[in-house]
């Protein structure tokens, strides 16, 4: 099983721990970015993973090829261009205080990509799984019209497409509402990823839950994921994010998943001392993909998913440094956190 | 409206995250000082804040006067003089382990100034509104007498005194009890801020409330207020703050306001992962010096300064790095803390 | 009232802060190790306390023993040998993530240390009370039989002896069952610390308690010590302490103490962000022995042990850096954590 | 004497110490450019000085507002507007190993900023002195064009304009050659600063001087700013410097100064252990305008304008942290390093 | 060209910056070790490198691993075994003072390792090119059979064997002298690498000349080159390089070749400002594989190994983190580390 | 031979690396004095050092307290009183930026200590030797009559009795010169520790050599040395340092011994990147104290005396952490730097 996501990573500029920008001359710098996350989850679960981009001719991006290479993601198919390196800076918040994220991600080589620019033959040879996600789609026309080309070009060669919707309000500028873009993206879709937001702005569907109250109605959540599979009828299954947001660093999580036929709803764990929920959504796809691929059962593989997201929230940084181990522990039941040695 | 405060900045020096002293060779080096914080709260509001203090001319307080105008304040009426720049030294706790503060503040410039060494129709030039607190009269009998003098000759200038009654009990140590001063200075004041030890220590004025105990009885607070507006006619409204003291990181955090007519309550906050609890008091005097010249009605003047003084709980530092817009955002009701991007 | 402890210092390395090993390529480079911590906690009370090891002959194994002098740490007694001086690699978890801990403490000094090799009249020289923990027997056969020569040593002496019995289940790889030595090692011990795992890996003696589980009943901690008194003529008394482990940063913490006549159980602290949690166990010990020596009454022996092993939970590092009044003001039921200054 | 300095600002973003990027994941982030870094020079010798630029509209570009702030620059005049902030990344190097610049500057708010968009007549009020460098031409057209406009518009103001040449090879990617645009910007200057190279690719006048040697002739210089003089006939005085660079961290500076009727060397300082040299031209314009302005002599001018600026050899971080002290003291004779005290 | 470097890669415990050993609680933690580190100057060059070594399975190791991906380094014939992870401390000197090293060790995989623990058929497929050093057989009885195992097999296949002496006196403990054993494996070398001490003390072959004395005469090198090839007719070529060890910051650095036909002597760099000199001697090494790979003259392979070489005394860490472009342009003859932007 | 060391020692805020103060928010925190610094060489030549200080009751003085006692200093004849812990602030240099300090050292412990403060006998029980220095008569009034008492109370009781004249030109601010004071102080001295600069200030005694310059005559220093010995008859020897300032990073370092019979010259150093000269001065003292203890000839002891002292330029802090096998290494001319490995 190969698996292949695609779309942009960036600098991660994060002021240390929890300062404010500029309290101190110093940014931590990372890289990170949906479709990059999953792939390194993917590694890290020892699956067989390639990341594809676009990222200019210098030495910072050649230095996040590397550190993707550390994980064991194969980067042999990024496509080097014109164009600048996408950057987040990141304000960690606590309590009542959010995180905050600056975007600085215009003109990005991945931006400035189009349809043509990728060829398509080299990049899914071998490829089994394609991942994408809405956030490719959201920054600019050509990479929006290159995102469509890489989901119909998986499709033609039997490739099995996963998507996270992942709305975006601050992306989307450049002349298109995501639902224009991504309910035609979604018809190429067989496993989509959401949260009752994304649902809602991306697809324009949704039932009547308010996504910032507190405690979450998880049952309305089959109707929705229903709603969602009558109206993608490719579509194979749909899993739902549940983040109950009580604060900056404790939040409820969970997810359900609904395959038409039938209706899983995982345990929820409380999260009450948050690390890092940046990249909390992609651990959650990295251990879908994993899970569907891993166990036979979907109820299994929800749960996977499930428990390597909640693990993300004590790591500091877009990637999950998590192992199947860790994940099976806490799917187990122990969530103890005793010292392990 | 421009706001002039009055007091002492110190350079802090805290042991780094939750060290102890020197458990690294390394101390966190920023400033703060109650009147300071304050001044800086109203510049980050957008206001036109001062800060009137005494200095020696070393680089030390060269560094400080710029971290001030960093934020906007307006330094110029700053006196270098004789002595030394006060330091406190700061540990953090956690859980049931307090945080710990060493003053190393004796013979700082401000604690040998004595009256005429200010020239207050230079410092009151402009001034609307005029900010103490009960910490510069505690730290020397000639900076008392200095605060005395202040309090008079604003008056006498009809500019509007504000006073954070804020009692030290490690300081007055020149010979006078807390309340023999304060019982004095309180006749000056319009806008009296306190939380309810403060009012027993500096006015002697109570009712019977257990501060060290959990739960708060809020409605004592009422005929708290009313008997410090009683004893000081002049006084136009008092606002207390109300600390449930759980553990070194987890407050419950509100405060009422009564201005002899009306007795206003807040929304309680509950702020489980305190960052950095100094100042919390400031950035509430600081937001309801805000509120009270910004809001109509004294109930929104009230929930503006909890709601920023909240906020200061997750921000490091003695300074209370958030704007309007994150402060009326939680005013507003949102707290969940979901990441803003 | 001198006290030496006995037992293997490490190096520790640690990933800074919430990062997972090599995040940074940086390590925050202390030392620590169960016998080591009791004595810097007895030092820090005030006690004369001294350590005893075997250490290699380098500039690492000089900067060790300098740190213990830094305590105040008798180090004097400290035998330079061949062999390496011991290591943990330690990862801090959080949430659901457990923290982790890599050994690398084969082939250390002490680990090649054996019977012969200190010279027991000179160590026990002004000995009052002995404190041994049950990982130096676990760590090599030589280190095992040293262990048991030197409690017999200690108990020809009229040395009050206390263990601390510390099941580490990835040690003990030499050959033995921890219990096959840690039953013939509890006969000479006077005072033997535990919990309940370490009762049932140690000497195979157990009360059907769950360990993973989250609430705990206490009562049956009575039976549990009684039958290892009954077992152990020569023990006067056995401390058990009580973990309950919601995740990796919040733990509830108590202890129970039977002395074979009354039955003692103390206050139960809630901690729920913890610092460190490695040494939570020894500063136990330092405590009840401090306790112990102190007050008259048990009760208010344990409670100190628990108070300052509460306090250990804050504090970063194998040390407990707490003093006596730190501890008090918690036994008295202050665990407000409002700011001292 | 007002001073305008006008151009970009920049994050800088640069590998921590002597590390490689992303040896550390970790970049230390201030500010710098060349126009704001004379700007700041001028405010640290107690000049009155004002920055102008265009910014966007995000917490990143109000950090770096705030920080000129600290120096007490004014920057009330800068522009907030569409784009992003420019960005330089570095990397420090050491004997034979260069410093590095990735430069990601590209669609920075004044690479899109045009004719048009700044007012002049707001800009230049109160203004005696303008200066401007050959970056901003270099970076878009449309600022090139904007760069021209203004040096017109303040000669319409008789106002004195400075321009440090400043060649970047890797700009000038619109189309244009340097000496294209800069040969016509210089009509407009009175006071040029440059090195040999700028000379030559911005003006296309040489003499022949190898750049890359080591030992400098310096008396070619002369011949050098008489040629430059007469094809500028409004240009009242240029200012070479005289860099030999024997290594990353050994240089040796000096610099000479025509002004048709004078020629004038400088001392030449030894420089063997540079602590960060980016910025140091910027610290000999700013020098070069605060000597012109404060001495009646042109020759102390000079040494200023080169003393203050091998001190800046000694300051990490593109801002010359000096005072008129510090420089005087270097000027008189003394840089044998002795400790203050 | 595939090339395979054979030996251990130990965790590197560095104290920062100039600090001697715990003045912080904080250690630099790399990775290094001389094959390891001319497998990763390879990579850098863009040869394809592999590296072999056998290694613990634990975190640590685990984590190592990835940093030589890291670099495109191939791992997957790394071999997991008992023992644990080689480390070694370093303190940086400076001046008169030295850098110093500590090892630990002693006990590693390696160590441990014996013949047939590694299967070369495997460990040779598609190898054209082995590279060894000195300090594998120095290390354990079992790890020098293992060397003259491995070289044996590699000739047996044909393969190109390169063999740097690095004679390391703190080694060799376990009863052979160095020479006893090196003088067998040089027997099976290609390609021989040395400074004039390691051939002294290695194959006990001497010229009279003083190692610790500062000026060096190059000639006699000649005579020391023909000497060891005469003894070793397989031998194709020798290369020594020559430091003249200043003091810690201030080395002289040139080498020699010497091919039984020619002899080669290379530019001499005077490097002033050292920042780390460990691995100095590897990127030689590496240097001069690619060289002889890649130039068809001699001159030009030893003028690259020694340029790249040059440039690693200039970066911070075991790994020459330069490309090829960076050696050539100081090959080409500039060394005036002007900025590059 | 057990040596006392009497006088202030200081918390240490030094601005990390090369930045100027504040540059970032730290400020490296470790201790320093000259006499301490004296306790510390001595202990780690391994000697018996005792350091007599008056120090505040807080925290910071505690945490000091334990610094000395890490390096084997005996500290139990301190005195806890009122006042301050002093501190001094300090900047590094580089090239021709001096390094600077920034007193904060009034009203500390030591400067309000009067005579009577300390018990002599019990300060003086078991001293052989006793270290004083300059500045402790500079700091106060009190201080320097305490200073006065010492050494004739030292006198009366046969103690050899040093001193470092160590002038100050910011301290001696209580309205005496330093020549009045010292030429007192001088009388009871037996082995005198200068630079030229320190004889004349405090004794009054000059030949003229110009201390700014670079070359220094060596030979004058004979004469100076003479003129001192007999205008101070009981006085056995003077040792005068010999700084070449060439820049804050370079400089020669040598030193000679004027017994009043023979004259000796020592070896001189070139430091041409000195990591920290503050404590250079003692360093030599404590050198001179080992050398004239430990060895039979005067050039032997001058000899360690410099060597070890052009070490301490190596070592940043104020304590010189380096080994007689250091030192004696370096007296031997072993001065290459070469890696000790």
């Amino acid at each position: 099983m190969k698996v292949l996501t695609f779309g942009e990573i960036m600098l991660r500029l994060k002021a240390p721990g929890h300062e404010r920008f500029f309290q101190s001359p110093m940014l931590e710098a990372t890289f990170g970015g949906g479709e990059a996350n999953v792939a390194i989850s993917l590694a890290n679960y020892g699956m067989d993973a390639e990341f594809l981009t676009v990222l200019p001719k210098n030495d910072i991006a050649e230095c996040c090829i590397r550190e993707l290479r550390y994980f064991g993601v194969d980067t042999k198919k990024i496509v080097r261009s014109e164009g600048r390196m996408g950057i987040y800076y990141l304000e960690g918040g606590a309590n009542q205080l959010p995180s905050k994220v600056v975007y600085d991600r215009a003109y990005s080589s991945i931006a400035l990509a189009k349809p043509g620019d990728i060829d398509w033959d080299k990049a899914f040879e071998g490829v089994d799984w394609f991942h994408i996600t809405g956030i490719t789609p959201a920054i600019s026309e050509s990479a929006m019209e290159l995102s469509l080309e890489a989901v119909k070009e998986a499709k033609k060669r039997n490739i099995t497409v996963s998507c996270d919707l992942n709305y975006r309000k601050n992306l989307w500028k450049y002349g298109k509402k995501a639902s224009e873009v991504m309910r035609e993206l979604a018809k190429y879709v067989d496993v989509a990823i959401a949260n009752e937001e994304d649902v809602q702005k991306s697809l324009e569907i949704t039932v009547d839950v308010n996504v910032e109250s507190g405690e979450l109605d998880r049952k309305k959540y089959k109707a929705l994921g229903n709603k969602v599979l009558e109206s993608y009828p490719n579509m194979k299954c749909i899993a739902i994010t549940l983040r109950e947001s009580h604060s900056a660093d404790w939040n409820g999580w969970a997810a359900c998943l609904n395959d038409g036929k039938d209706f899983y709803v995982s345990k929820k764990y409380e999260i009450r001392d948050i690390i890092d929920r940046v990249g909390g959504g992609d651990s959650f796809a990295g251990g879908l993909i994993y899970g569907l691929n891993q166990y036979e059962d979907k109820q299994s593989a929800l749960e996977f998913a499930v428990a390597a997201s909640c693990l993300k929230h004590s790591v500091i940084g877009d990637f999950n440094r998590v192992s199947v181990s860790d994940v099976e522990k806490l799917m187990g039941g122990d969530g103890t956190g005793r010292v392990q040695r």
